[in-house]
């Protein structure tokens, strides 16, 4: 038994309508998960040290559930430009540097870092078509023990030649990346169509195949604008809707899935997304950047679909994630402006999508519930705090005006991450 | 002659439409005014020694041209509530204790602090009805010597009796504070009724008065939102529209005008704002943040109409006036999506606004040609450059990614600004 006791002001959201806050209160660990949350130290525990943060907040660590990592040195740049001119103009070109397996090592090094700075110890990355670079970053994940999903990029029509793949050796590397990389511990392949214009129906089918065989999660792109869905139309003519060529290709359910935007999903897509169990992933940064839209976010989780939250990395420009979830507020605000929509997100809610829906894609994770993953940060809002205010109103103005110098300590199953 | 040169990749807006972008080269002032900005050292400079910024970028520094000091702790906080009801359960309450000078000198020494961290150098403040503790924040911005217009809050109506002023105190409080601060170098009284609901019209009358007497510009509140249009409807039934009530009594256009927000300007008030030369002021984040909608900056912009950039703290979060540009960038895509208007801002625009427009209600100031003063920042952003890239692409991705750390000097009419 490693029990490991933490005291400061302790905030999480294991549901989505109002936070959990337990003030000046003690975060109880055993061997890497949650024992309890208590107000009065138990009787069991009194011989235990404890870890005083203070007057700091303890919140569980973010979970950024769609992010390029190959677009790392690509954020920021380019915002001038609509989704597919983008994918043409800056990131193609730069991703195709990828077959440098060291220029990858470096990106990929610096990356992690950063990620890690900012709080972000859980993720669902796409890389490249490059097996070795994609390699590369899967290794790096394990060894800081990140929690990671990490997808060696398939693509084998409209994309440049110079990183196109040939279908077969695309089925062939993504099999041998699952196979290779099973017995890692808490970084894990993920099947990762880019998008539907990308991969022939060929390929859609044998990826499916390989997602039922070994039973790996899938991610990939679904209804990010509306010249996209009209291009997969005009791609998939025999297909419904853009929903239903990853689901009857088993992309789409048959496994745990994350689809990214969703931002034009149609009823009958909703439905879809709904029965099958899927993530949404929200991307609020990346929608607006990329002129893609605005997911309505409020509407789906509404409808009982489960969305967490991504930075989109390089369509978002920013990897903390803490900012990703005021956005997520206000790009939720101006679509309640322009649509009535009937409400927008609250505090409360984009807590819950960075942590405890983003969570639930790698285990029992994402919050401070009993059994739950100790996984945590503890921060420090003194230069930010000009008077005595609650814990939620602090959180609050940490995820508007915060930063990375805020973060002082963060865990992964209990243990320090030093940075 | 005091000649300074400094070396580097200068970038400044003196238009809308395009940057101006000098690579590897030189900044030549005298006696903090511009000379000009050279590929090569002009021969008569030959002598002098060069302050080498390197790489550095070097450009004007921010002009935030709205802004509440007094709501400098309150930034972040109370997110979820829309601007009247914002206003009544976090603004007054708050604004209340500057009654005390000893706590508003905390604040506002803090808030400047803070301000210069961010790179903005000249500002347009509201402050609160408190004589004493708007003298203390004119006094403190004047000893740093940055560029400021401070605005003794002006209020008798529709408002917590424990701040409501008599309205003869107002104006004699406000003529005093004119008077008292004439001969100041750098920081100077504006004056500024709150907004016309908060203002009886007696009280209109009177600050415009004052207005014509002294010569003092104006800065204030027009058309933020719906629900305030048509309060202001019922308060001034005898004005055409809410713009009429300011213009009318002398408070918009007879002297220099700044009027935040203008999001719902009817035709009859661009005509106004525009054949009178005032500024509106974009606070972006602001206008997302307590539900007031989104100005159509693009479209106020392309009808004439001067537009400089605010943070609006604490409506707004971000004391950062970068990150304000972008946010404007992303703001104007949310709007193109949602009412399909027909462009968005481009980084050009936003830092024409945050310079050359602000620093236009200045004197000769904003930007880099000759004659202008020699007021600027030196941008390191090695730390988040990974590839080599253009000068213009680095400011733009300052504006996303960059934060104050990238912010390595600051300079005031030539004077080194320490902090």
């Amino acid at each position: 038994m490693t029990i490991k006791i933490l005291k400061g002001n302790i905030i999480h959201a294991p549901s989505s309508d109002k936070l959990s806050v337990h003030k000046d209160s003690f975060l109880v660990s055993n061997d890497g998960k949650i024992e309890g949350v208590y107000q009065e130290i138990p009787e069991k525990y009194k011989d235990i040290d404890i870890s005083d943060k203070g007057n700091s907040l303890i919140i569980p660590s973010f979970c950024d559930m769609h992010l390029h990592a190959s677009q790392f040195y690509q954020r920021g740049i380019g915002m001038d430009r609509p989704l597919l001119d983008w994918l043409e103009t800056y990131t193609f070109p730069n991703e195709a540097r990828f077959s440098d397996s060291e220029y990858a090592r470096r990106v990929y090094e610096e990356f992690i870092e950063e990620i890690i700075r900012h709080g972000t110890l859980s993720c669902a990355i796409f890389a490249t078509v490059h097996y070795e670079a994609t390699h590369i970053l899967l290794e790096l994940l394990e060894k800081k023990g990140i929690n990671a999903f990490v997808g060696k990029l398939n693509m084998d029509n409209n994309c440049p030649d110079y990183i196109r793949e040939d279908t077969m050796q695309s089925y062939l590397d993504t099999e041998r990346f699952i196979v290779e990389h099973k017995d890692y511990q808490t970084a894990k392949p993920i099947i990762t169509p880019r998008f539907s214009p990308s991969c022939t129906e060929d390929l859609h089918q044998k990826l499916g195949l390989l997602a039922d065989k070994y039973n790996t999660p899938v991610q990939s792109h679904l209804c990010e604008s509306i010249p996209e869905i009209e291009w997969v139309k005009q791609l998939f003519p025999s297909y419904k809707n853009y929903g239903e060529v990853y689901a009857k290709n088993r992309l789409l359910g048959n496994v745990p899935t994350l689809m990214a935007h969703c931002i034009e999903l149609n009823d009958d897509e909703i439905e879809l997304m709904k029965n099958e169990n899927c993530i949404a992933v929200h991307c609020p940064d990346s929608n607006i950047n990329v002129s893609s839209g605005i997911m309505p976010a409020e509407y789906l989780m509404r409808n009982n679909i489960k969305v967490a939250l991504g930075s989109d990395i390089g369509g978002g420009h920013s990897v903390a994630l803490y900012r990703t979830m005021a956005s997520a507020i206000q790009t939720s605000k101006a679509r309640k402006y322009a649509y009535n929509d009937s409400g927008h997100l609250t505090v409360a809610q984009v807590l819950y999508m960075a942590t405890t829906v983003g969570g639930s894609f790698f285990g029992r994770l994402g919050n401070f519930n009993e059994g739950y993953d100790f996984t945590a940060l503890v921060i420090d809002d003194s230069n930010i705090c000009g008077f005595e205010m609650e814990p939620e109103e602090r959180l609050e103005r940490f995820l508007y005006i915060g930063d990375d110098r805020n973060i002082k300590e963060r865990y992964i199953k209990g243990v320090y991450i030093a940075i």
